[in-house]
Formats: C-alpha cells, sequence, structure tokens
C-alpha cells in the first residue's frame, strides 16, 4: 500500500501548509477537514479505491460511498469526453425546452427496470440528496395535507433547514442553539437499534420497535394532528450503522399508511446496489416505499439527485405547488450521461454481486477479529455497507468506546495508508462503505489494518 | 434569424412528439414545458445567444439569465476538455481531504475582487441559488438567534421547503394548499413597486416603502420576536422585473441592522455583471448585504451556486451547529474550473460593459416603443436585466394586461424565432435577460419582433 507512482503522474499542488491555510481563510469554518489533528490529507488525485496524496502516496478509501464505482472510472472520464464532442453539449440546463432526450430515455429504461413498475412511475431530478429528501418531505405534506414528520432518533437527512430540523444527529450536537432546533412538526421515534436500544432480540424487536413508532402516531392523532410521513434510511448510516430489525419496516409502513402517512425511503447512502443482496436496500425488507430518494452516488459524486414515486403523489403535489419548480434540473446532459454509465457500470462489472461477495468476506473476517478483540462490540451490515461498533467495559456494563475509535481511525491511516472514520451519536462506529468496486486484495488490506492497529493498541 | 444550418450540425433526436410523451410520462407534470400549448421547443443544441431545434431552426434566447456567457461558450468546452485531460481529474467531490487548490486559489483571487474586502471574506459554496438561499437564511436565524424574516411580497427565493414558505410568488399560486403555506415566521413586507405600488414619487418612494418596512419590524418586535433577516433581490426577478426605488435598499439596511436582523441580497439572477454598471447588482444601491446568495450564473449553468459573507457570521453559525456541513461541496474540480472561466470570459470580452451598453441601447428603444403602444405601461431595467410592463386601460384606469402578453410572447417566438417570457404575479410583465454576450444584432431582432408583433396584435 505504500506504493509511488513516478512523479510526473502527481499533479502539481500548492504545498499543504498554503492548501490549508487557503482554505482557512476563504471556506473553513464550515467545512471540517477529516484527519487534520493529526494528518490532514492533500490528496490530488483520485484511482478506482485510492486516493493519491501530493507526494505520492495511496490511500485505501473504505469511507467515500459517494464515490460508488470508484474514483476516476475510466469509463466516467470517457463519457464526459464524449458529451464535449457531441454536437449538442450545452453547459447551462433548459429543463423547459425538451432537450437531451436519448440520454433521459436512455436512463428512464435503466433506472424504471430497478423498482415495481405498479409502485414508481415518475422520477423528479435534483441536485443532493439534501434537496431530494426536501422535495420528498414537501410531497410528504402536500398530498396529506398534514405536517407531523416522524423520523428516527439519531437520523441525518440533509443541510437544508427543513431536513436539517428533522436530523436529530446533528441537532443534539448543536446545544447552545435556542432559535435553529428540532422543529415542532418532528416527531422523534426511537432508533430501533437491537445491540444497544431498548430491544435486543431480534426475533421481537421489530414489531416492538414499531409499536413504539404507532403509540406515538396514536399521540399525535389525538391531539388533532395528521401523519404526514415517516422518513428513515432502510439501514441507519450517519446514526451508526444500525441495521434496521426483520420486519420493523414492513410493519411500520403498515401502521404509517393506516394512520394517513407516506413512508419516504432515503437511499442517499445505501442505495445503488451497496446492499448486494438487492438493488436497493428497502428491498431486502420486503417494504416498499411511497417515496423514494436518490442521492450523488447516481453518478458517481457528480451533483445528480432525485426523487422516484408514484405520478399520482406527484400529481396531487402539482396540483397544489403548480408545475413551475426544478425546471432547470432535466436537461444537464453531463449529469444524466455519467447516471446512465454508472448503471452500466454496475450491470457490466456485476458489482452488486460484487458488493455481496466483498462485504460478506468482510463481515465474516470482522468477526473473527470480534472474537479476538473485546472492545468489538458488535460488528454489522449488508453488502458494502458495513459498521463496527467501539466498546470498552465500565462496571461490567458495556459503553461506547469513541475515544479507541479515534484511535484505531489515525492508526489505520498514519500505520497503514487506510481511510476510515467514526461515526454514530457517540462517534465510536468504524463505518466502512467503500466504492463497490472493493476488492479481495482491498479487503485483506482492510482487514490487516484493523487487526494490526488493534492488536498494538489493546496490548500496549 | 431563419437560417438553418447544415443537417449534419444536428445532433440526432427522438421525434418531438416521442420526446413529449417520455417527458410526460417520467417526469411531468412537477415540470413545465415554455411554448407546449402552441410549438414545444425541441431544442437540441446552444450557441452563444442561440438555442437550435431538432429542424436547424435558430431562435435568440432573451431568457436564459443562467447561460451567462452564452449556450456552449467554447472556451467552457474547451476548459472542461482540460480537466479530463487533468490527471488530477475524479468525477467524485471529497471536500474533506484537501484537494484542488489551486483551482480554489485561482477562484478566491477573483471572486473576492468583486467586493469589499471588510464586507466580505469568506465564501460557502453550495449546488443551486435555493439551497444558498436556504443556508443564508439558516446562517441568519443562529447568528441573530431570532426567526423572523422579513421577505417583500411576490418574491421567489427558491424551491426548498423554507425558501418556497418565503416565496409569496409562489404561494399566492397555491390557493388550494391547506399546510405548505407562507411560514408563521415570515413578515411579508409591501413590493417596493413605483409603477403600480402605493407609493409611486421616485423621490420619496424610498423612505415611504422603507418606513413601511420599519413600522411593521416595530409590531414584530412588540410582539417579543427578533428579526432574523430581511432578504430581497436588489431589483426584483421573477416578482415583474421591478427596480428598487433609490435609497430604499440602503434605508431598509440601516433599519434592519437596527432591529438586529441581517440583510441578505439574493443575487442570483442579477449578479456576475449583469447590471452592467457593478458586479453586483446591490452596488449600484450603495447598500451592502451581510450575506450575499451567488447563482448557477456562476458556472453558465453547472450547478454551483454560493454563499459570501463575513467569517465572524459563519463562526457563530458554526459554533452552533458545527462543522459537519456541506463537506462535498469544495473540490468539483470540473464546477472551479468552469466558475474561474466564467470570470475570466466576463473579463477578457467585457461583458460588464457590454451588458451596460447593450443594455442601454435595448432600453432606449423600447422607450420608443413605449410611446408607440399604449399596451407598454412601463418599461424599466437596468443592464441587461429588463422588464416591458403590458397594460390596458379598463374604465380609465391602467391594469395588468396577462393575456396580452401572451399573445406577444407567442407572436415574437412563432413569427420571428425569439424567446420571450411573460412573468411577475399577473403575469403580464415581458422580462428580457439574455446571456450578457448579447450583441447589437441580437438587439435588433429582439426590437424587430416586438415592434412587429405589437403593430400585428394592435392593429387587428
Amino acid at each position: 500500500m505504500m506504493s509511488s507512482t513516478a512523479s510526473t503522474d502527481i499533479p502539481q499542488a500548492l504545498p499543504t501548509a498554503d492548501a490549508i491555510d487557503l482554505r482557512k481563510k476563504y471556506v473553513s469554518p464550515s467545512l471540517s477537514l477529516h484527519y487534520s489533528e493529526y494528518k490532514p490529507l492533500h490528496i490530488v488525485k483520485g484511482d478506482g479505491l485510492f486516493l493519491i496524496d501530493d507526494a505520492g502516496t495511496h490511500y485505501l478509501d473504505c469511507i467515500n460511498n459517494v464515490a460508488l464505482v470508484g474514483h476516476s472510472h475510466p469509463r466516467l472520464v470517457q463519457v464526459l469526453r464524449q458529451q464535449l464532442a457531441n454536437p449538442s453539449f450545452r453547459v447551462s440546463p433548459d429543463g423547459t425546452l425538451l432537450p437531451d432526450d436519448r440520454l433521459l430515455e436512455d436512463y428512464m429504461a435503466k433506472i424504471f427496470r430497478t423498482v415495481p413498475e405498479a409502485d414508481f412511475d415518475v422520477i423528479l431530478f435534483l441536485r443532493s440528496g439534501s434537496e431530494a429528501n426536501d422535495l420528498a418531505l414537501s410531497i410528504a405534506k402536500a398530498v396529506t395535507e398534514s405536517t407531523q414528520v416522524l423520523v428516527l432518533d439519531g437520523a441525518y437527512h440533509g443541510h437544508s433547514q427543513a431536513t436539517m430540523c428533522l436530523s436529530t444527529y446533528k441537532m443534539n450536537q448543536a446545544t447552545t442553539d435556542s432559535t435553529y432546533k428540532i422543529e415542532a412538526d418532528a416527531v422523534i421515534v426511537p432508533k430501533p437499534d437491537i445491540f444497544r436500544g431498548q430491544y435486543k432480540d431480534p426475533k421481537t424487536a421489530g414489531q416492538l420497535y414499531a409499536d413504539d413508532v404507532k403509540a406515538q402516531m396514536e399521540s399525535v392523532l389525538s391531539q388533532g394532528k395528521g401523519i404526514a410521513a415517516f422518513i428513515s434510511e432502510p439501514f441507519l448510516g450517519t446514526a451508526g450503522q444500525v441495521p434496521l430489525p426483520p420486519g420493523y419496516l414492513q410493519t411500520v409502513y403498515k401502521y404509517v399508511r393506516e394512520a394517513g402517512g407516506l413512508c419516504i425511503a432515503d437511499e442517499v447512502q445505501t442505495g445503488f446496489a451497496r446492499s448486494g443482496v438487492k438493488f436497493w436496500l428497502h428491498q431486502t425488507h420486503r417494504a416498499i416505499p411511497d417515496i423514494l430518494v436518490l442521492g450523488k452516488p447516481m453518478a458517481n459524486g457528480h451533483p445528480i439527485s432525485a426523487v422516484m414515486t408514484k405520478s399520482e403523489l406527484v400529481k396531487k403535489f402539482t396540483d397544489k405547488h403548480g408545475p413551475h419548480i426544478l425546471n432547470e434540473f432535466i436537461s444537464d446532459s453531463l449529469s444524466l450521461a455519467l447516471a446512465n454509465t454508472v448503471m452500466d457500470i454496475i450491470s457490466d462489472e456485476k458489482l452488486q454481486e460484487n458488493a455481496l461477495s466483498m462485504g460478506n468476506y468482510v463481515l465474516e473476517r470482522l468477526k473473527i477479529l470480534k472474537d479476538k478483540y473485546s472492545c468489538i462490540g458488535d460488528v454489522r451490515g449488508i453488502g458494502l455497507f458495513i459498521g463496527i461498533e467501539i466498546i470498552k467495559e465500565v462496571d461490567n456494563v458495556k459503553v461506547a468506546d469513541g475515544v479507541m475509535a479515534e484511535l484505531l481511525v489515525k492508526k489505520a491511516l498514519l500505520e497503514h495508508n487506510v481511510l476510515l472514520r467514526e461515526d454514530g451519536v457517540d462517534h465510536n462506529v468504524i463505518k466502512i462503505k467503500p466504492p463497490i468496486t472493493f476488492s479481495k486484495d482491498n479487503a485483506e488490506t482492510l482487514i490487516n489494518a484493523i487487526d494490526r492497529s488493534l492488536h498494538s493498541l489493546t496490548s500496549s
């Protein structure tokens, strides 16, 4: 992993200190800089699973799920070149004027093949997962003529005001803010965590957590308020790589619909074959949302996102709001060309199958490490969406160990050039969500880095 | 204008009927299609001021302000090609990992040269004007620890929930919606329109409209609520191409600051040299906002937008919300490369000067038409941001004539291949905001189309 490329392959860059100063001066402090306490990375190039810094060092990227098919996939670069050579190329989109129909036609054929025709027949394009979740919630509120949104404790659904105000992951950290708070319309329901939550038996937890949601809905309804939506990821990401217990999503969706609400699946992180088992992770739950939210992995990071839903819901929404919305979003040929090619790459390179087999392999190896290191409290995941919960025992009680998680991340970077991050509300869950082109060699590097880092950290 | 290019230059496209069907089936009805009642345009190519349909017909584009420097500017295509050939090209952005510093450094030098150093020292990148306005409002609410936002009647500031709920232009049309309404935090102040509003004398209207804002703020404050922000365009766009009266913005900003609020200038439509007089239109008012919002013209339509403000405000915001926001937005090399080149084109082609001289020329010619046609009630604008208000007299009172405006737009398209649109709350204002590469030939075509169309419409 310590390989260097010839120096001529490394693009010129500012000295790292200058680059950090530039950023601090003009764009900080709103942007966090990963690893900045010990090694701010000065990445100048990407190549598949690797990010490469200005010294030519290759880092195995286990965290950038947005780069779904790997950094700088040659077919994506190629399709961009073709677009530029296309006589119809325009930088500016004009969605009101009917262009780009062949790219659109291609994409419609590909994306609607991934969902049941009866459940999804319309797609609305946006630019980020935040925008897409924001629109999904707008649609739900308009269609149901209700305001209350059920959201899981610890969730993160975006940075727009409406989505941020539903994101307890974010808001619980913003304790000093008296105005920008979880909105009155949010109904926070328990995170259905079978490792650390109230209900731990996987056989019964799904029903019990769903019953809690039902009870909270009944309380809302008894106050004369209506349920607009239940929104969740089908496998929680930022909240700490937490799987939903069996039956939970199916039962909650049933209860929510009985209460008049719509069900929104935020698949910004989990979609596009990452689960391995199905193209969309919610499909592994046999629960079908009314609105499916797609994020930037859609075009490997290029800014295009989407909402898929039923045309009857969009019609109700549009009847209320008029059609003057989102006009500029359809006809960007670069975005559609990239999105098309991402679908082709997933299919041609059998990346769903790869996510499944590589995910299973990593999980199997991590479970062996769990038996070896008592600080690994839990290993969980599906496909290449994996979490390692780091814990310690205090008075015979297992508690989150964010300090150890941070040390592991640091050691993996400094000694093994492997990029990991801690996540979750207690910052004690190591997230693993690499590009789904992740190989067995990459898996060996990852496991070796974790094993050797933990060995060193626990034997000292 | 009826020129056709050789058929080999026209990209293949679906038959128009199929393209419309495709769109209706999968992406309507959330997207409106301009001119669809009489001539849905099947644009397959853009070239400078012209959009070209599948039959090779060239249309003079007088409405797509987003394509600031014209469609498919060769330098923008060229810079994209260079980016693809750059060894550091990555499709996916990783803002947490410090890349793209040379492009960022270049852009910082260029963009901060357009504003006083003492007033703006930080920039936050986003993907759309909606996202940028949404963030600007979040910052204002957090910094002021207040919730009330003053917004002009008839304004439009975006499609996210938080911005849509402030946009009376949009919401007043959504009369059937009981839930998705102007939010309780919005304080709607009068549109300071000296043509159709309460105060018509330009000498006194600025102060009188500002006094109205002050009175409404005092009412808010007397209820124990705080003022978070005043948000407006410095020349109203969607509200009907309405200029702010002299002194208005300066006085309102003063009052708002005295009341503890921040001032937000939404320059999504008006920025980047379009006014001709100054690079930012607010600068013509000698009023400096606390937060300046930049839209997609920034990269000629490629999705990048921004908020510029003072670092002390961002610091206060970040102290409350933590830095985990907007991470993916900084390092997209395509966006930064395009944004840099747009700045170069504006400078090298002297487009600010062009916007001023062409804008003055069009205004002068339109004022002659105003004397010729009684249905032109008002002609107004600055640089290439122009409006023609179409009216009729009913019982000696001048009222909006949306029907005539629509007929003019239709005739200009069908008989002269000139793209215009009606706008404003009564749909009776013809908006003219073409790419700022607009030439004198283009101006002749535009004036001729309006003159001949109105002649035909008023003599029949």
